[in-house]
């Protein structure tokens, strides 16, 4: 009645995320709990905040977790960022893009959106008229949207914000760990994360970083838990009051700071496993993890490439850790990844919108970004193409295309 | 610079929760991921809804998981149920009352609240005649408060609320496994609950169950990501728009039901930790850990007694699971906290608002509702409550208090 023990089948996850989790970070969340308020668990918290300061490459001291997955990120960045009629505008390239849209509306901001075809990305200028005619609040975009594989290039977008008087919020939930991310070099307000992908760890807990001026906003709307908290007691207007108790990030900040206010019950084994998917990204140091993904997401594409597949998008700007490829005419798609799944245990991604049944996503990220999974991945693609019927190319194929990678460090 | 490895010391959390988890469950947890459609993951997913169905001790199909901590059910069940300007009676008993009363406000809401001393409950007459007065579309209540250690009755509520035509909210958080909890039997419903009091699991996961009232009015309220689904694409009136994304249970209904439609990442770990809690409490028998929940938790009010301590709040009416007990006066309560967290690793519960410095709180609950942990924590309290200079009485004490416990099986 009560089922079996928790026990899946091995897989290898080759998607656009969640990815397997890399096994230290499994053994670390095996540790058993500590109390909330005790020295060892605010210790590990204080050392959870450093290390993502190292891992967005931020000052910001106000850089924490959120206890929900990635999209609990972003809708507590929106909520406690946005009161209802603020100008907010959303630039969209992807499925993500539209996600951001529909949190803000939900907040009541006024939202403007300006969309590229699927597979693009804006210009810096595109974005500078946008910000110069909307005049917006904040900026809400998606840095890597998996749902095309690219990667909206982020540089120069927090000068234009900050010469019009805007805050920037950025979801690097893909990106992060895998791609370069500049928090403050880029001058990003307020950027969220998530464990299931570069980061090699399960989703559940959401990395957030907030800059000063972000902080300053919070301070604005900072609201009251009246009854609740011992030491405040003053009431707070409610039209400024932050729409989300759960989510609301002065709430979560006093908890996280020094004054650590009581407010959720902080998820102790999710807070164990982030620490360790920092700690390993840093230890194996930021830029050679991305330098890794970009090595072995290359090589994934050019063995795609090699099996006669047509990559998706402009790939001057592909994420370093996914990629996109077309389903080759009159193969079904979703068969093809259900005989992958079954007869290799390897999974690859479908896709949304108007790329559903159109392309298949293929993921090297986290754990996963080696050549063994990359080899494994290719070599079992190309007996199932086949089998479904495709001309793959004989006589150079994937090992061609590959090159020397065969030969390379794993 | 990244720190060392995890590896707290060894904790006896008997405070009021979160309190150690199983073994059992941590094991669980360190399973390797699968994809979030992978056959393997939507079955487990299906086991669970029906796990915690027998938990809540309901037929509600629609019963599932939120990612996020027990206050993240809540504020789902009140953001998903509440449109601006509805009315809801909040009847307040102690400090998470108040969290109810704060959240529905932030929802928009009209809240009424009844207030009772903290240390009492309400009689049903009561509840009836503000349900009368008020006419609420909701009625929202705590069932356990662990701030007062006391349970509302709620076998008369729902009755009450179906002749007044609303709807009951419990929240079942800190009494779930170790108290009575009859979601059908009582007519609630809307529950929801957390994984770190009787059920043994670490914070992070927020089982919840919906009768089919509750989910025709999420129906009511459905709404749509706008071009995030592939099969749907009317609008919606932005009046009835669910204020959250992340927290909208219509979505995480089609998430977790037969449709299956894209939602949030799940967060597998903690799902696989959900089960696993689930699966202990019923292979033990629901019963059998309620009956154990009743022995362990009145041998430490025993117990605490032979110390010479006073119990707080009416007795008739209070959990199973945790005791408040006051602070002799002359007493650091801080201090002798500390004191045993260091010199036992023991940690016992401060507490809230009126009764901050008034009372400490002694839980015994889920993997800690064990003769064992029981009697080590007595035996210590014992040691430290007499350097901290109190007449702790002698000849008979905990020992003579306890009876034929210390005789009986674990």
């Amino acid at each position: 009645m009560t089922g079996l023990p928790i026990d899946p089948p091995p897989r290898l996850l080759m998607g656009p995320g969640p990815v397997n989790a890399d096994p230290r970070v499994l053994r670390a969340m095996s540790a058993q709990l500590v109390g909330q308020y005790d020295p060892v668990m605010t210790g590990y918290m204080t050392e959870t905040m450093a290390l993502y300061r190292a891992v967005f490459r931020t000052a910001n001291e106000a850089t924490l977790l959120v206890d929900g997955t990635s999209r609990a990120g972003i809708e507590a960045a929106l909520v406690s960022l946005l009161e209802p009629g603020d100008r907010v505008l959303v630039p969209v390239f992807g499925r993500f893009g539209h996600l951001l849209r529909e949190i803000a509306e939900r907040c009541g901001a006024e939202v403007h959106v300006r969309e590229v075809p699927w597979g693009t990305v804006f210009t810096a200028r595109e974005l500078e008229e946008a910000v110069a005619a909307v005049r917006p609040k904040l900026v809400a975009i998606v840095h890597g949207d998996t749902s095309t594989t690219l990667a909206q290039p982020l540089d120069e977008l927090g000068a234009i914000c900050a010469r019009h008087g805007a805050l920037l919020y950025a979801d690097v939930t893909a990106s992060l760990g895998g791609n370069p991310v500049e928090v403050d070099a880029w001058g990003v307000d307020v950027a969220t994360a998530g464990l299931q992908k570069c980061l090699g760890g399960p989703s559940g807990s959401a990395p957030v970083t907030l800059s000063p001026a972000a902080v300053a906003v919070l301070d604005g709307r900072r609201s009251i838990e009246a009854g609740l908290r011992d030491d405040r007691d003053e009431e707070v207007l409610p039209a400024s009051r932050i729409r989300s108790n759960y989510l609301d990030l002065a709430m979560i900040l006093d908890y996280w700071g020094e004054r650590r206010l009581n407010h959720h019950t902080e998820a102790t084994t999710m807070l164990y496993g982030a620490r360790e998917c920092a700690r390993i990204l840093l230890e194996e140091g930021l830029d050679a993890a991305v330098d890794r993904h970009r090595r072995h997401g290359a090589a994934m594409a050019a063995g795609l490439r090699g099996l006669g597949l047509t990559l998706f998008g402009d790939q001057s700007v592909r994420m370093a850790n996914v990629v996109g490829v077309e389903i080759p005419d009159g193969v079904d798609g979703e068969g093809v990844r259900g005989t992958f799944l079954r007869d290799y245990g390897i999974e690859i991604g479908t896709s949304f919108g108007p790329l559903h049944g159109r392309i298949w996503r293929v993921g090297t990220m986290g754990h996963n970004a080696r050549r063994d999974a990359v080899l494994t991945t290719l070599v079992a693609l190309e007996d199932v193409l086949r089998r479904a019927g495709v001309a793959v190319p004989t006589g150079g194929g994937v090992a061609g295309a590959l090159g020397s990678y065969t030969q390379e460090a794993a």
